[in-house]
């Protein structure tokens, strides 16, 4: 298991180490399974204090306003998300390896958090203006780091690619998306997807020999 | 231009003609946009009569609840997405060709018809049990067509796939996302994004040629 991978599954069972204290963490997790219930909009700073067994003067001590609390869990979220991306593209290996690598780490966080990954895609539209330049600040440094693999790839002559910008946005895509499909009532496990993705990226990009 | 692309191009203008009477389209088209905008959740039917220019007991002629207005919407976008898929695969040509086809035609339908597309996937599970059914078993004909594609690609060893399930998945996975990030403000039309992810779903199957 490489380094990004290790990254990716460390992940789940460490959720929200980041947040301190513990009352600030419990608040987040139950905004997170709330805006995914119910939506954004359609969720209070009472349900949120309800639902972390606190009273909403609790919860203001820790957060001004459930943007806040969106914006926090975002950032977290795609720093996360950048994270795993660049411990792949820098580390060791041909491009190929990197990418399989990178698309496998990406595929696991994605379906193992795929409930904060939901809330992060589907509400970026609920965040203010400064909130969500810094989160598209963010996005563009992860289309960054696949954005190298893929031309490093294509200078080395390991891939042959049409279109990168676009290569590179169906990848990143194909990824995301599996936090709205993943459930693990289905046939396989995170770690089974992010095998079967790295292989159907490699064919993407043109891997002469797709790492089977 | 194919049929299947023809039938994705023609829907982008006649947008829910099959609903009538012209007053129950109208509140349709508002709770396509009050959902997408707010969330289900948020949305009270009292908004969408308002959106509609119409008064509540107006909206009551036409829909009994919030949720037979989400089940409209979804039941007539899966009926849409799955007459695109049939039509292509059910096509003359090779099954290169015909997932070619597929893909183009799926691709333009979830750019031009994105807002609807995105309220149709992420509010699935905001419908009734008995909905819900209805709508999956559709989704697994969908499933199903582009899975014939490939099958048969791969019986005429025209595809080399290691997955015949995990590919059918990950193909509709990549251009159901295309609702999430398609923006008429970037840098390219339904059209060429449809004619790219052809040709990378081309490469995914690893069929011999793929059609550039």
């Amino acid at each position: 298991m490489s380094t990004a991978q290790e990254a990716a599954a460390g992940d789940e069972d460490e959720s929200w180490a980041e947040v301190t204290p513990d009352a600030a963490r419990r608040l987040l997790i139950a905004a997170v399974e709330a805006f995914a219930e119910r939506g954004y909009h359609a969720t209070t700073t009472r349900d949120i204090a309800g639902r972390a067994g606190m009273s909403p003067a609790a919860l203001y001590i820790h957060y001004k306003t459930k943007e806040e609390l969106l914006h926090r869990i975002s950032r977290i979220g795609h720093e996360k998300a950048l994270d795993i991306l660049r411990t792949a593209a820098r580390g060791a290996g041909t491009a190929s390896e990197r990418l399989a690598d990178a698309v496998a780490s990406f595929v696991r966080w994605h379906a193992g958090r795929r409930t904060t990954a939901r809330v992060v895609q589907y509400e970026l539209d609920s965040l203010g203006p400064d909130a969500r330049a810094e989160i598209v600040a963010l996005r563009r440094q992860c289309d960054a780091e696949v954005r190298g693999i893929i031309e490093e790839g294509v200078a080395a002559g390991e891939f042959e690619v049409l279109d990168v910008h676009g290569t590179t946005l169906a990848v990143l895509s194909l990824c995301i998306d599996v936090a709205r499909w993943f459930s693990t009532r289905g046939p396989w496990t995170p770690a089974e997807v992010g095998t079967l993705y790295a292989d159907l990226v490699l064919r993407m990009v043109g891997a002469g020999k797709p790492g089977r």
